[in-house]
């Protein structure tokens, strides 16, 4: 079994239904926890009550990200952002979206969100380019510019890397004292009494590997994309239609399965997770199919479905 | 066992929960089924699931009257109107909502709402009278001044009148032809050869007496109430605490359970349904034990539920 690194990162996934919601999927959302810090990936209708229902911490939530203005991909952010000023949030609240929400957005707030205790601080994203938008001690998450029907891009999440582990054996056999150890950890090399030079690289082994979540919904294939997501841990690629509809998923801005298999192919990544199914499927099987005959680590995303990055 | 009136006309409740949905409660909204044509009544976040989930006739909802625009009642609507959008609707859409939401609502079609192929229509109601706001052949729709926080009505629903029965009997011992018995169910009289007039009265049965649906959220006690709610065949009243919260349902605008009751109880309706649960209670048990204190034929509303009016 492979072992997990101590540091949470795990993506939740809240709805993965398209554009009409069913009784069988929720419009999109996903919750990314990263070391204990949430996002919120787009906020369709129902999102606020898709987090109580999937034991999401609510009012932890800190940033929405908004891939673009399909009422599928955003309108459940009022009532969200409604029920935290019922709730007694004092923290402020951060979109990320298209600069054309934000004048919709603030006039909403005013007729439903009266004297709220905390700022909304709205954060206009451009989707065309490939753009570090947030940063923090433990992530940063970048747009990734994708192909819909309208200007759209996707949010790379990526950990930041972690400080090197203490060798304790090296050292305890160097006698470096108790209280020089952060400086180790954080990259100096150790001075011996008699001048020598013990290089860091010795003191220390390498923490696990940064790791990088994708989500890129929604958009037709687009691979441009590849060089953009090379390698990551985890690709959320949205698959509206199976093989077969190819012309019409081009026609909408939106993927096969078979084309999201073989974007996750040729980026290499470690795992796909396929979602944002049309309503039309009675459940993901055949979309599965598809997209593991490319890319055989693949999973379908699902209502409360955690996977770990 | 009562005799069931063969048209139709019931209520089902497809959200009874209050300002912040919880997954026991939906925010409000209900369908409205008279002679077979539906109406909504709000439309908080997720009622267009909720219609899909309690299998209520999506396409063929024609109208929506809103209360009042606190997001609970109303945030579900550019959703719905957007799904409409997507499945191809022609059916135009009425909207009857205060003069306040026109704008915002204009404002979120034109971004989220591309080149629809019906009408959204607007009808400015002035939640301060009690007016006549819709009607058609089979049905009266009446508002309802209540007390909240903000401008905020209720609707009446009032069934028109339907024609008399022909007493078949009678009729035939009199010998009218078949080809007059629409005369006679639309109130003619009959002459005989011989010059006799037969009263319409001796020919038909009085058709069952019209009923009445009173839709009463969100609100604080209000006596002004009482008048045009007069004997309703069912009363829906918000009872969003329990009568130990009554100063605090009074300064929130909303009425406890007792209220409720009472409403009911001097309105002399047949039978009173409770909702608007705050998210406080784990189950309405306490509120309908203490509604039917004062008013004994009372029934909880619950997701889901039909009741026949």
């Amino acid at each position: 079994m492979e072992k997990t690194p101590k540091t949470k990162f795990e993506v939740t996934v809240l709805g993965c239904g398209s554009a009409t919601p069913t009784p069988r999927h929720n419009p999109s959302a996903q919750i990314v926890n990263i070391h204990d810090k949430l996002s919120l990936i787009d906020c369709g209708e129902g999102t606020q009550l898709q987090m109580r229902t999937c034991r999401q911490k609510f009012m932890a939530l800190r940033n929405v990200f908004i891939s673009h203005l399909h009422g599928d991909h955003c309108l459940g952010l009022v009532g969200l952002i409604s029920s935290y000023g019922l709730l007694g949030r004092t923290m402020d609240f951060h979109v990320y979206a298209h600069a054309e929400l934000q004048p919709l957005l603030e006039a909403q707030l005013k007729l439903f969100c009266h004297a709220l205790d905390f700022e909304v601080v709205f954060h206009a994203v451009d989707p065309g380019s490939h753009a570090l938008i947030y940063e923090d001690r433990s992530m940063e998450v970048w747009t990734l510019p994708l192909k819909h029907s309208m200007p759209c891009n996707g949010f790379l999440f990526k950990e930041k890397p972690a400080l090197p582990h203490i060798n304790r054996e090296m050292t305890d056999a160097y006698g470096i004292p108790v209280c020089y150890l952060n400086n180790i950890k954080a990259g100096e090399n150790w001075v011996m009494p008699d001048g020598r030079v013990i290089p860091n690289a010795r003191l220390t082994k390498p923490a696990a590997a940064p790791r990088c979540y994708a989500y890129c919904s929604d958009t037709a294939y687009c691979p441009t994309l590849i060089p953009l997501i090379k390698g990551v841990d985890l690709l959320y690629h949205e698959t509206t239609y199976d093989n077969s509809k190819e012309k019409k998923a081009t026609v909408h801005g939106h993927s096969t399965a078979g084309q999201a298999g073989s974007i996750a192919k040729q980026a290499g990544v470690r795992r796909l997770m396929i979602g944002h199914y049309s309503a039309s499927y009675d459940d993901a099987s055949l979309l599965l199919r598809q997209a593991r005959e490319v890319f055989p680590n693949t999973i379908a995303a699902n209502e409360g479905l955690t996977v770990k990055v």
